[in-house]
């Protein structure tokens, strides 16, 4: 028997007797290194092999500590992944910087198809306010931003039963911004961060830059957020935030049931977890009504909810918001050290547009377009694709998710189409895990169209001969 | 003699005979500690005081190092600031909070009167823009921004004599954004920065954000800039970049001459040390001649030169700038993780207004405006003021700088003031160590008006009652 394997046997034991109780902290490796005669690197090696059957956890700085209850480990807990080191900065820079080409078919694009978000008399409001000097005053940027439109956001919760006040919103430079100042304001370098297995690059991103630990859990194949693993996650490790998105997902498109988005705020709530909630596709529902978002289910003020008018109205308005409750101040004090609020010029002109029955007219027309449009794409993919590939097809979203064929890897077809000025989206962009499976997610906001047609004909070409 | 006086006698002495070599890495406190069979307190009580001296500096998580060449240390050395653990953010964000009431005489404020900065010839090409739907495209606005706009800015440099391209260029929102990423892009925690004393607090706010060491050297009162106290900050500490204003400088006023800046070129070509150089106010000049950036004196393209056209054009711009250099990418990773560039509308109205005349007149006319109104103001003040200040005046920006009588504190009378709406800026927003004088600075950008007057009078009786 190994040394190291003595050690890891001794603590599983001591652990599963109840001698060792969860979240308590184990002695430290020079302790155990007196205390059992052996090498500071075997024991090393010992809490590494107990801290992948997820026995045990490390808290940077601090050291090592057992793990929360282990029922029901053998399903779930194989399927939770721990990543102390991330590194996809350098891929998502040099894939933002080839998809941005002016010749690119955009189906790699994270936003609707900008002809459906031009809005003629959204400009024309802009252009007015653009003469007039209120629309430039000095402090007219400075956090938390312009009244009248906090007001207006505070509102759209307010009619879905969420009481709100203009004094929870903070306005941010879009919604990556706000995401970002909800997660500084909540973490310090080392602490574990709870993130679905596939999820927007920007929350990797801002991971892997805070220095964060990060849990991951996978998706649930039929209802989108698997609720085992989410609990064991909050049970095994401990968690300070958790960044979701439930509402039409990107990448994949589900959106989650009130059911399931019930029994997460208890968990939060039992756990004392914070939320910070990615919200921008909330508006992409297909059915009659909004789906809630987890402000609805937020019972301790736990909750930072983040959106923003740009998949809405063109990247070009760059304002988002946060929910931020009794966290706006601290938002507020990180914007003032950064980029202040947004365009107040923008901010003005939006308040106007949001007043009027422009912006919900606006979004029943592109609700009903993007619905029509994906539906046209599933059904012509279904005809285009090789029958290896699986369309997983959800009423909600713009996005299409493909699985590829085990020999075909998305990296590889992201590349080759890349060379012929097609753009699409692979799995490892919102996993930086690198799965066995690949994926790839296809933008269908597009109007379908004979060169559309002509991209999606190439993409399953090239399917075909690599997986030969 | 104390224990402790022994262990800095010892090390004195060692150092002064060349035994310890400047930037020599000293025994560890553990390592000292068993050699001269003294506690660890009174090794570390031995380290405080020696650096405290100037003789040794810390490293953090790696330990203590000899400083550098001792000469002329009598002189500036007493003068150079070392801050380990700045605390600002707080009272600035209070300040900006109180000061953006709207009924504020906003003698405080950083911008020139707004009335002076708006031009409808822009406004109407914004509102031009904002009908057109290139302005308002999907991928305008990722970094490194509008590349018209961004070609029209470097040709700015090259009438200077300094050689750049639109590469060098990224586009920021706003020069704080600017001056954040080139931060970010350039340090990591427990590395030394140089401060001047008195500098915009952005600078504070960030090196506590980011966790750096301050030195910090005094204004040269005659020149504004102190080579010498310069010069000993380097050999002594390794700092790591420089964060200087050396044009209209923020909070005082004065414009550094090209000789000293063409020295301080050298200084930094000499430590290879980075500089940030804020430069937001380069265009606020009386005389005949832009003044010159240290980009020209910029041997090995280590100066990140940061600016923006708020000052000039509003803060409803958000438009700002950094000539990266060879930066560019890494500051570019940075923005796409947090806030792309900026508004592509504003960029792409910036592009067309630039490009006329009517840029250029815009800014004579403000110019010729702010000489007139600042020595107006100056002339009114010291008739106005009690004849125990001493108002500096320099021929560049539109602040006056003004030092009180010993008794005033100016904290206190920027919080009187301010209960009556007089808004005005104590000096410890920029020198957050606490000076014994107390400064403030005045805006001095407005037409001279009763109620300016007014508001003069009463800070004058204000710091009689203040000073009795």
């Amino acid at each position: 028997m190994l040394k190291s394997a003595q050690i890891v046997s001794q603590i599983q034991l001591l652990i599963k007797n109840g001698a060792l109780k969860a979240h308590q902290k184990l002695p430290s490796l020079r302790e155990q290194s007196m205390q059992s005669g052996f090498s500071l690197m075997t024991v090393l090696s010992a809490y590494q092999q107990l801290e992948a059957q997820g026995l045990i956890y490390s808290k940077q700085k601090s050291g090592f500590y057992v793990a929360g209850a282990q029922v029901d480990a053998s399903s779930a807990s194989e399927a939770l992944q721990h990543t102390t080191k991330i590194e996809i900065n350098s891929q998502v820079f040099h894939y933002l910087k080839d998809t941005q080409q002016q010749d690119i078919i955009p189906l790699c694009s994270a936003f609707p198809d900008h002809a459906l978000l031009f809005n003629p008399r959204l400009m024309s409001i802009i252009a007015q306010h653009a003469k007039k000097r209120p629309s430039y005053q000095q402090n007219a940027n400075l956090p938390p931003g312009n009244l009248a439109l906090r007001q207006l956001i505070a509102n759209k919760y307010i009619v879905q039963g969420i009481a709100t006040s203009a004094d929870d919103i903070v306005i941010t430079s879009g919604a990556l911004d706000a995401l970002n100042l909800s997660l500084e304001a909540l973490t310090q370098a080392g602490d574990y961060i709870l993130l679905q297995q596939h999820i927007f690059y920007g929350a990797w991103q801002a991971s892997e830059r805070l220095g964060l630990q990060v849990i991951s859990i996978p998706e649930h194949p039929q209802f989108g957020f698997d609720l085992d693993a989410f609990e064991q996650a909050l049970q095994r490790y401990p968690i300070k935030v958790c960044w979701l998105m439930l509402n039409s997902h990107n990448p994949i498109g589900f959106t989650v049931s009130d059911e399931i988005k019930a029994r997460i705020g208890e968990l939060l709530q039992q756990y004392q977890v914070h939320l910070i909630e990615d919200d921008v596709y909330q508006e992409m529902y297909f059915g009659q009504h909004k789906p809630l978002s987890m402000k609805f289910f937020d019972q301790d003020n736990d909750v930072l909810h983040c959106s923003s008018f740009s998949k809405l109205l063109g990247s070009g308005t760059r304002i988002g918001w946060v929910h931020a409750g009794r966290y706006s101040e601290a938002i507020q004090h990180r914007q003032q050290m950064r980029t202040l609020s947004a365009s107040p010029l923008i901010q003005n002109a939006l308040g106007d547009f949001l007043s009027s029955q422009h912006y919900e007219k606006h979004l029943r027309t592109l609700r009903r377009t993007l619905a029509q449009n994906k539906k046209q794409f599933y059904q012509a993919l279904q005809r285009i694709l090789p029958n290896t590939c699986e369309i997983q097809y959800f009423e909600s979203g713009y996005f299409l998710w493909i699985k590829l064929p085990e020999s075909v890897n998305a990296d590889t077809l992201y590349q080759t189409l890349l060379a012929e000025n097609i753009g699409i989206s692979p799995s490892s962009l919102f996993n930086p895990q690198h799965d066995q499976s690949s994926y790839f997610r296809l933008n269908c906001s597009f109007a379908w169209s004979p060169e559309i047609e002509q991209a999606c004909v190439r993409i399953g070409e090239m399917i075909s001969t690599l997986s030969e």
